[in-house]
């Protein structure tokens, strides 16, 4: 953030998954909203998930996020 | 979901508007949604808000959801 | 809004950064939204933050909001 | 609602109770606050509980809502 | 409560002061409320806060409460 | 409930699913856990989510709920 | 406040509207209360809202708080 | 606790009634619980109900609380 | 407080334990913050937590309080 | 989750300890439960505490989650 | 901030208290803090609470805030 | 902590920033506070927060945390 001058941010939530654990499944959803949606300045972790195996071994870790971007 | 790869969502906030109910108003906003922005995944609902006429009935209500969709 | 009818909105997160105060900051956001994104009919404020200047001054407000606008 | 123009309205919480469904605890609920108390413009759900029978059968739905209206 | 009819309740929050400690400034609110206002039916504490004496003793407890009585 | 003895009562959480509405879902929940359980004396509405058919439909509601009984 | 004696307050909740800013929805909606109602000691600022003219410009400020007084 | 070594704990939900007071509404519940279920290691409060009596007096306190036991 | 000039207060979180009960907790946390820190003016209950003994008794009592104190 | 048929699933919270970081306390959790409870379809992680050892070091992570299978 | 390189901060709860309106005590606070404690980086606002005069009018703000310097 | 005898913790807010990960985020915060400030008992993490660097990836965990220590 360059401080003291007007600007708008933009915030949207999004959902990394991953079967190798929770930073993964972090940058995987910002690396994704980074190439396709816009250039993202800072993230948020709202929940963590997951989803169970048949065998009782976590096979993914879902991280709800919000990333921000400048509005230009 | 196929569970084991990675995979980004996204989620975002509508609010459908329905005179006959809150089912209603929850299949409004999907449908919306699906047509005019992603093929909607799931849904939360997160608040139930409604306007009332004159006459003391409820004329509509108002359902606050997030709905999700892959990005691919 | 003109009640009775079906209709569907959407909620996106902004955050407005204005020197002047929390009102600047939310009029900041929401010309911005309103000019760039689409026709804004209400916002909800939901948390104000700032940033602090080497003397001890608010050098300017970040308030985080949420507009509505209508899809259409 | 009349934008524009300084208005005051009071917020007060009740509990409408049904055994036929949530859309009829909540209209219970109004039309009682409406007759009543003031005439309601918009309400708010905040929660929904309910009782069970000795059959295992939902014997009522309480939904605990917040109705607005303008104080003259 | 009966259940199975169509009924309406009302909730209000007020605050009992008591010296005494935490029961004691429920029963004073809920005395004063079954008294002045309605006839209550059930309570829930919100918060409780209280003020503290200049040797550091506390010298009163604050409980918030909702109290809930049917709108007859 | 009856009144001035000391009881103790246990809180679980379920999760009904249905694809006709939220009240079936709620009763769903409800009959289950009151045959396979115990014997349910009122529930609390949590969240409420749903799946999406490809269809833009909701297929079906998933209402969490915590429903209560009484440990004798 | 006159600290140790049992006393009993009400809170309640009211909306002040302006067009001016924060500050003055919530004078206008304690003004209304105080006149109308009861003798405010102290206020709670709950949620911030409001509404966006066609031009994009905040047209008023609707303030969501909690007023409490005292009951004798 | 023993620290340092792989552990799981078990957190169920429980509500305690008492007409004497809180933490009498607090011990019932653990009690039961330690008896009927399962070697309780710690508690916490969550919610503070109650019912009145038709004179106005709190008749009992209904304590939820949440308490923990480790799985073996 | 002497209200009508610019103050400012500092809040910070404390602990009280005591095997006596919820009072006593509060009591003892803000007897030791009054004493070691700072001259309280009020506190705030946060959460109420607890251990129990092998013989299934609360063995000691858990507040979690909020304390404030003018900045002179 | 197969979808479109009535289904009821119960969410019980359990508690991994692990020194070896959060998803191994994660992992430990459900492996725990889903062999000595039930067969675990997914997971949502509430908070993450940890305990400190004399040397300043995070002696074990303490994950509480919620953990959810299906009634069958 | 000087992003890349490991970093500890310590955030404080602080109430600014002012007649003239939000902002001025917030930079009440701040102020303070930055004079009597630590070089503040940032703050994010709590409860905005007031004292309301006799007359019925806001007789000072009250601004409660977390603050945020860098532990060196 | 020894069960069974009057004693007060304080709880600090820190922030612990690291490009390594989560738990390195946090042990840094804790390794921090427990030279410089008190010896740590045990922490709770709050908010889990990040920067990201101009090529999408994240350059920077930032974890909020409280942590608590005994006032002796």
């Amino acid at each position: 953030m360059h401080y003291g001058e007007n600007r708008v941010y933009k915030k949207i939530e999004i959902i990394g998954v991953s079967k190798k654990g929770i930073e993964d499944a972090i940058q995987t959803a910002i690396a994704k909203a980074h190439k396709s949606l816009e250039k993202v300045s800072w993230f948020e972790v709202g929940e963590i998930h997951g989803h169970v195996g048949d065998d009782g071994m976590v096979s993914e870790y879902q991280v709800i996020l919000k990333v921000s971007f400048q509005l230009k």
